[in-house]
């Protein structure tokens, strides 16, 4: 970056600006198996003008700008993979408001899934999207995210009502108001939701929230195949069940997870549910699914009725990641994920084990099976590329396998630099019109260059 | 038109395009108070290639196009008020595959949804979305409909998986594919719903289906003032009842439609209620509803358990709109529709018929209390254009108020050419940022030009 525009930003932030190497480091790698690329400076604005003030700054260097929230993406996301300024927003998490009435939040970019729910506690409503990491609301946003709950309560997609952003050239936009719903003009708050950065940045969200339902009750069920735990499930949601979570790890997780989290759950493949209702609605829901379950030849169907249980077992699952890690000293992990209609999930899940048992590292599976979404987490010794070079092979034929059952190649991971080569592949000319819109609205291709699409 | 584009079209289609003033006539109206404008020529595409071929030959001409569906828009949305040619697309309404396992259907964009409805039956799955009319399903999606089963199923944004557009230069994208989630790449699915047209030809979609309830219950309250009927349907939203439809009708609206549909309904402001679920969570829902109701004073709570009821009910409801026209004879309907937070909504309706009722036209109410969207249907006189005048001044009013309140100028109309005027007010700089991807998408202003933003 030019020297000129580093004085301009420390004018602007005094020491909210600093181009330390250990702070560069820090914003210059995530939570993926991506090499990190440091950014030239790290910024911390305090607040959207702030934010404004450094996009104009730096659109005026025709500097690349790379918003940053927790730093737990899983594709390469915030990597300065062309250098430039890296804006973590993570000290504008101002909760601005709570609209009990309306069932909506307001809250600034770098606010966390968390502390929005130590916030509502005691409110009577719950935000539910549910990446596992502690992520920012505004990374969430940026990158589209889901999780464990998206089969009932839907994705950030269905979350957001509308954005506070800053465009490429420093003007900001609201795309949206605080009505449930809106047919005025087109979606701008859809667009920027999963652009990762690269048409705007996100500093502030009004988000839908959630009545905590009455009671809530969860369920582990092992079973003798992964066949017959994913039909179970597709089974009870075509029935009619409006299951809440229902998570499945095949028997190297739940093998990881015990050993990890200290639960004596038995190695087979197994889905953890939850079900969210009245009592007596999660009497019926339960005894629907059991049934269904029953007829598959589930092997067990432990209840987790207190909430400490049902806290370890969600808390044991988000921890699948690192426990799979924990299993290889030393290893580093590489995840992926693919979504695919969900009659498909049983075969697209059968026919990637069967490829991945045959892999040289170790591997685990988690899936959200209701959304058809699974991830593939491997164990790599990063001192032997062959083995990245091997699970690069692995994820390319995943990818390939997912995109012809005419699924995704990412269900909530994102593009970052991850899977941009899979775009084309499953768009085809489709990728045309998402350049033709980042050229739109970013012409100097500043907003996290090198990204999502290249121009 | 260019006579050689006219001969060019001819080429292409034979006798599926013609500009018989009685054809043009048909097609340069909706169901709005806009004065018609019938285009050029009208051509009757039978698949996506035909739909492409056409729009290739009237951008070498530069000349307009408008998609139309089944001429049910409120907005003056198929109105060709630069000329061109409408491109009906009612013979491409082929149901191109049901996935029964994956919950999901793909369609022709001409299939209309009570075409769907019937091909659907027996199937155990059905399509939510319920505007009134029986619109095409392109239509439905390019409007971005929603309607009366929002509350609990979401608009046309929540429930299209992906679309097969036409672009301006005659491309043909998908938008997506079967998968219930994806994160990889911008949302054009989102973008082009909604886009009216203005982005592209919509010529195929693929929908999410949800599983039939076990047991329907209806309910027809009665409520002493809106402000009660309101309260009642927000409470029973907070408080987790997944209300399935929650209409209000004011008292003209109860009052036309016991005459128009003979129903015997009390003259007060009135919730249709239904219910969706299994026996024993309809008993449950209807017990917490009935319980805040009878707190907020309702005046009756007369179930509708047959089918036949039901039906009657819904039918009753759907005609609001004739049934306020019937009332006044000769005279032609002006309807408008806005959003706003739910907070809001008692105190937004209750200043809007303050002023309306002051109106010298007649007026009804209806109105999607959960989404916190309502609609107003005045009665005008064709012949008396200071009526029109009126409730223009009106309807301005209306959408100002709206707008202060952080809600939107139309919830599910759309924009079309009546709301146009209010994108500023309401967005602000976004509708630049709506101009660009006009711009980015359509650099020749050939797709429905003069309708959601002028470039």
């Amino acid at each position: 970056m030019h020297p000129e525009l580093l004085s301009e930003l420390e004018a602007l932030l005094g020491d909210r600006v600093t181009t330390s190497q250990a702070v560069r480091s820090h914003h210059g790698k995530d939570d993926s198996h991506h090499d990190p690329v440091p950014p030239d400076a790290v910024a911390f604005p305090l607040n959207t003008d702030e934010v404004a003030a450094v996009v104009r700054a730096c659109a005026r260097w025709r500097t690349p700008m790379i918003p940053f929230g927790a730093g737990t993406s899983i594709e390469g996301h915030v990597l300065a993979v062309r250098g430039g300024v890296t804006l973590d927003l993570s000290r504008m998490n101002r909760i601005v408001g709570v609209h009990i009435d309306d069932m909506d939040v307001t809250v600034e970019a770098g606010v966390t899934r968390m502390q929005l729910e130590r916030h509502l506690k005691n409110s009577g409503l719950f935000f539910p999207v549910d990446p596992g990491a502690d992520a920012t609301l505004g990374g969430m946003a940026a990158t589209g995210a889901s999780g464990t709950t998206t089969v009932r309560y839907g994705t950030m997609r269905e979350n957001v009502l509308s954005l506070r952003v800053v465009l490429a050239d420093g003007r900001v936009v609201r795309t949206g108001g605080r009505a449930r719903k809106t047919s005025a003009g087109y979606d701008l708050t859809q667009l920027l939701v999963g652009s990762e950065g690269t048409l705007g940045i996100i500093t502030e969200l009004t988000l839908r929230l959630h009545p905590v339902p009455e009671a809530t009750l969860a369920a582990v069920c092992p079973f003798p195949t992964i066949d017959a735990a994913v039909r179970t499930v597709i089974g009870s949601i075509q029935a009619g069940v409006p299951v809440a979570r229902a998570e499945l790890l095949d028997t190297a997780a739940i093998d990881a997870v015990n050993t990890y989290s200290g639960l004596e759950c038995m190695v087979a493949p197994t889905v953890f549910f939850e079900f969210h209702g009245s009592a007596a609605e999660l009497v019926e829901h339960v005894a629907s699914v059991r049934e269904i379950a029953s007829d598959l030849g589930v092997l067990a169907f432990n209840e987790a009725t207190t909430l400490e249980a049902r806290n370890r077992l969600w808390k044991a699952r988000h921890d699948a990641y690192p426990a799979l890690v924990a299993l290889r000293p030393g290893c580093r992990g590489l995840t992926t994920d693919v979504c695919v209609p969900i009659s498909r999930l049983a075969e697209c899940i059968d026919q990637t084990l069967a490829e991945v048992r045959n892999a040289s590292v170790p591997v685990g599976l988690v899936g959200h099976v209701g959304d058809g979404n699974f991830h593939l987490a491997f164990m790599i010794d990063p001192e032997r590329p062959e083995e990245l070079a091997e699970v690069e092979a692995l994820n390319e034929r995943l990818v390939r396998r997912a995109i012809a059952m005419e699924g995704t190649c990412t269900g909530e991971h994102g593009v970052g630099i991850g899977k941009m080569g899979f775009l084309e592949l499953e768009h085809g000319e489709a990728v045309d019109v998402m350049r033709a819109v980042k050229r739109a609205l970013d012409p100097e291709n500043i907003m996290n260059p090198g990204k999502v699409v290249v121009l």
